[in-house]
């Protein structure tokens, strides 16, 4: 869905309360930082025109926007003098845009597509202005939205100014608020700072609205959804609220997690119908899982793509680029990384497999290793279709394995094999008949000692 | 306990909102059906007989009633016309059969033998009928049972025809029931349909079996017992509920759990007293661990046996057949499968024990490898008392360690190796002098060249 | 802050309710038992006499005690006559001391310091004795602590000898008392024990010392605090107290736990600001984490040091002794311990890293082990700084391995490589064309052979 809409996100709060060195708003939930949930929630509902308003200095922040979203354009608010002066850093694209505005916080990051929509579908019934507002547990604080019998938007009250009565309305205001009006930019100029902090206050914005005859409306959304982050604490709590959305959402969606609260999901993580997940999973960025597959204990997974009917786990580590193909079995202590394996192979045991690729059927050892660097370059190990790779193998990159070929236990196979061969490097065994014996005694006799020093 | 009861089993649901290829009643718990925890549970209460109802086309669910209770009659519901429809469809084993009639539902996992006996006991205690009811936090839609202020039961009404008084009533129909009849079969009969959605009600039963002069009772359970499992997030919350239940049992019993929430019991775990579990510890089906025993964070058993006083992980891997004598250590990133340790034996670092036997005080080094699988057959690897095994070594098997030898680190052992001896496999170790400076020199400038690219 | 205050410690409980056959105040809670919280806590308010009264044949309570505190004062209480005739095993020191008593339960183990702080503080403000107290969620058999309107304690009531009036009392006592007095010792003498269990409650010292003229005193502190834990879901409900406290207090430091309930910390955990932990990382004593660096999903640390900007994990195992440089890298399935990492050194597969030292930008390979051990001594490898220790090698201390040199994968090294060489331990590598293909044949004939039986 495409309408005019211009998006300005507020990202300049220096977050001190969070004791960190990096900006707030870069803070990560479910694998992706904060503004970048707030930059894709305003995508996802048409928004076709971004602002981002940063702090000075903070450029990791105008980096994040930009990675995000290219088209992004990113203003310095140089004073911080309050959400109205915010806003107004994006004075030229505001003033530049016909259509629809919507201000949001880029630390408040669990706004739901469809209460965004709510908010703009308020605009469509007829409001100059709508309001976010949400029934607060405790309202504290936060600024009360009174309203009139038919749901108008009177005014918004700040508590410390609200009467006894008014401080009796749940109704609370989030800050988020969205417009159409012919010249937002007149109505932001109206607003003053004649308050005791002397900022400028977006809020205010109502009243100036209703004084030219706009109708102001709220739409009230969950205070889950309007969770403001500004310490690590809060940072939990949101991330919290995150994982459970999306495990409820996989549930519904045909997923078995044995235990919800121990698994882990990022922004983008895709599980399909009948997929089985244990306890203590991590899926990090981008993984994908087909229908049937089973994610056991302890897994942890990232950049991954696993087949349908894989088994993967307990304790494996899928990293970028592992494909596995259909009824893949990945076990324990493997790890896998920019590797592509075929329907069937398998590796089950104490494992790296990393750089190259594993034919179908084909049957990886405990304890193999693929040696895939030198100190200055990765190299690629190719191992064949139903070829099969003995315990404790050393495969050295760049090599390839045949298809069909056997490696024997504990082999450094530094030159490529042939298809349907053995390789093997190996020394004789030896044996010294009584020596363990000898040692024993020795040994036993020194340890006497050092401990009679 | 022995007593004449035939326990038919509704097992037929389709269970469309879990979303699955499985059926419903398939979905696990603990490690086990939820129809194998009803069939469980029916035999302890002393059920010498056995019926399930299937849906057609269900013969997994038969497999399972089977596999668990050899005797069990089976019996498909062609059309699924109501819970008495259901229960008719095992019309032949309730003709044949003189006693007690119990009727419960494969998807409601959690009823406790103690609520059973008590229903039951309703029976002893002079009822025709007795119906399990619970009080419900939200009484919504279920069924209310009305009650005289004797108890007795009078009614079941569904919720959408109740008065608004009757509304109020939080006593609620759990559907399980139980009858002491001369023939159940006459009054299941007697069952019409003539309602709106044209189906057989057992509920029915409550009206004619006191038409006929039969006192209908009402046990109460919890309403965790009665949770009935049609979604994925039901089946969550019925595995939190078992899972709950098990881990204070286990520590009413003597077993320190460090954190309970994050440790998961099969249904046949088995833990000793002062047994001490880290957080983060998954037991699957068939493990038994002795007293006083250490299972660290992270670890994964399944289809084991710990002696006492052993110590296991951080992140062992214990599977089938993994049986530990006493004050056995087994280390981080170590899996055992198959593979009896004596007393006193250690693997503590990056091993795989597949298939074989270690003797007791004997010590496996570090990243010790059982090569036990040759694409075809496996073989055991045999280690026999006080043996020490080099880090790194590979044992090919079938391959045999004596009494007290000792393999050299990083050997590929194929030959057996006699008590007491040293046994190696090992080249000579050779060095260029200066080769690495000059091939960082090398390499550094073919990494130039290729960023030059 | 020092100050004249003698801390009695009642340690002499049984604790039957645990089953145990550890003694009760020995269970631990984040890595230290009980006792050991109440001691460390007892010194923390400036206790600078500590006595500890233990029961009969409790030399392992004897034994924490003295190893936690050398100069405390271990009392036996040969007949366990009620708390007051606990107190009084420890008359020696009670008798020799001039200063504030002050009577604490070593099964109580989370009080903070503020509290007793605020406790002694009572004692300033002019009380010669002040009693902890709680406001019960449940009073039901807790002792009521009858108050007038000034706030001065009338009366602790027993539960079953209080009035109705009294049992709506919801402020209870706890047990934990302070004491200023010219003789505690003639107080405590006067207390009788004509009651239903002949027992000798401290409880009846308010009666006397108010008889006396003295005023008693109440402080008020959390229910949570004065847990007592008398059996394993105790002792459990305990710990997560402990954690919920910890968890909060390094997220209030500028700490990211991306899932707080799945981080478990020690008493003595300390982590920078900036530092981020993913889910599931258990740190036992003796961790310290410096700012910026990340512990990754599923590690387990306990004694060991982590310089700023490390990466440790997922899955890393770091023990006792294992120093990690600036920036070092410990990957998956890695355990480090008693050694030494300069900065930037990495390690990041399946490793064994096991005394020793690892010079700065050294890089070691997947699959690398140390074998330290040979069964009876345990020796050091020394790798250098810039060194490259190529996959799956295998370093057979005592050995030094130069700066800059360079080992070939697959090595079992046993001899001293100088700088910037290379050592290789390998053999020819040998191929056996048409080998594998014609094995197959012979082994699936075999294998229908076998079935065939």
């Amino acid at each position: 869905m495409s309408r005019s809409l211009l998006t300005v996100i507020l990202a300049a709060g220096k977050g001190t309360r969070m004791r960190s060195n990096l900006p707030k708003v870069l803070h990560r939930i479910a694998g992706r930082s904060m503004l970048g949930h707030v930059l894709a929630r305003a995508k996802s509902v048409g928004g076709d025109k971004l602002a981002v308003v940063v702090g000075p200095g903070m450029d990791a922040v105008r980096k994040e926007a930009t990675a995000a979203v290219p088209d992004a354009a990113v203003y310095v608010q140089e004073n911080q003098a309050g959400t109205a002066d915010a806003v107004l850093a994006a004075r030229e694209a505001i003033a530049a845009h016909k259509g629809d505005l919507l201000v949001l916080f880029a630390d408040t990051p669990l706004i739901t597509k469809e209460t965004l929509e709510a908010l703009i579908g308020e605009l469509d019934r007829g409001a100059a202005v709508a309001v976010l507002g949400f029934y607060a547990r405790d309202p504290g604080s936060y600024g009360r939205l009174l309203t009139s019998v038919d749901g108008t938007l009177l005014a918004i009250r700040e508590a410390k100014d609200a009467s006894p009565a008014e401080r009796e309305v749940k109704l609370c205001n989030s800050g988020v608020m969205a417009f159409r009006l012919d010249s937002p930019i007149a109505v932001l100029d109206k607003i003053g700072n004649a308050n005791a902090k002397g900022e400028f206050y977006l809020t205010d914005a109502i009243e100036i609205v209703r004084s030219q005859g706009g109708r102001a409306g709220v739409v009230v959304c969950e205070e889950d959804e309007v969770l403001g982050v500004n310490a690590r604490r809060e940072l939990a709590q949101a991330e919290a609220i995150w994982q459970r959305r999306a495990r409820e959402q996989a549930m519904d969606e045909g997923v078995t997690l044995i235990s919800p609260e121990t698994v882990w999901f990022s922004f983008d993580t895709a599980l399909a119908r009948d997929v089985v997940v244990e306890p203590n999973v991590f899926f990090g960025p981008g993984v994908t899982v087909d229908e049937g597959a089973e994610i056991k204990a302890n897994s942890y997974l990232e950049g991954a793509r696993v087949g349908a009917g894989a088994r993967v786990g307990p304790y494996a580590r899928l990293r970028q680029g592992a494909v596995l193909g259909r009824d893949v079995h990945i076990g324990n202590f493997v790890e896998v990384k920019n590797v592509a394996l075929g329907d069937g192979a398998k590796a089950n045991h104490l494992s790296y497999l990393g750089d190259g690729s594993v034919g179908a059927k084909a049957n990886i050892g405990a304890g193999t290793i693929f040696c895939n660097y030198d100190g200055f370059f990765k190299s690629k190990t190719e191992i064949g279709e139903g070829a099969f790779v003995g315990s404790n193998s050393s495969l050295v990159a760049p090599v390839k394995i045949g298809a069909g070929a056997y490696i024997g236990s504990g082999s450094v196979i530094t030159k490529n094999v042939e298809a349907d061969a053995l390789a093997l490097e190996r020394s004789s065994q030896e044996e010294r008949p009584g020596w363990a014996a000898k040692f024993r005694i020795m040994m036993a006799r020194r340890k006497v000692q050092a401990s009679g020093k």
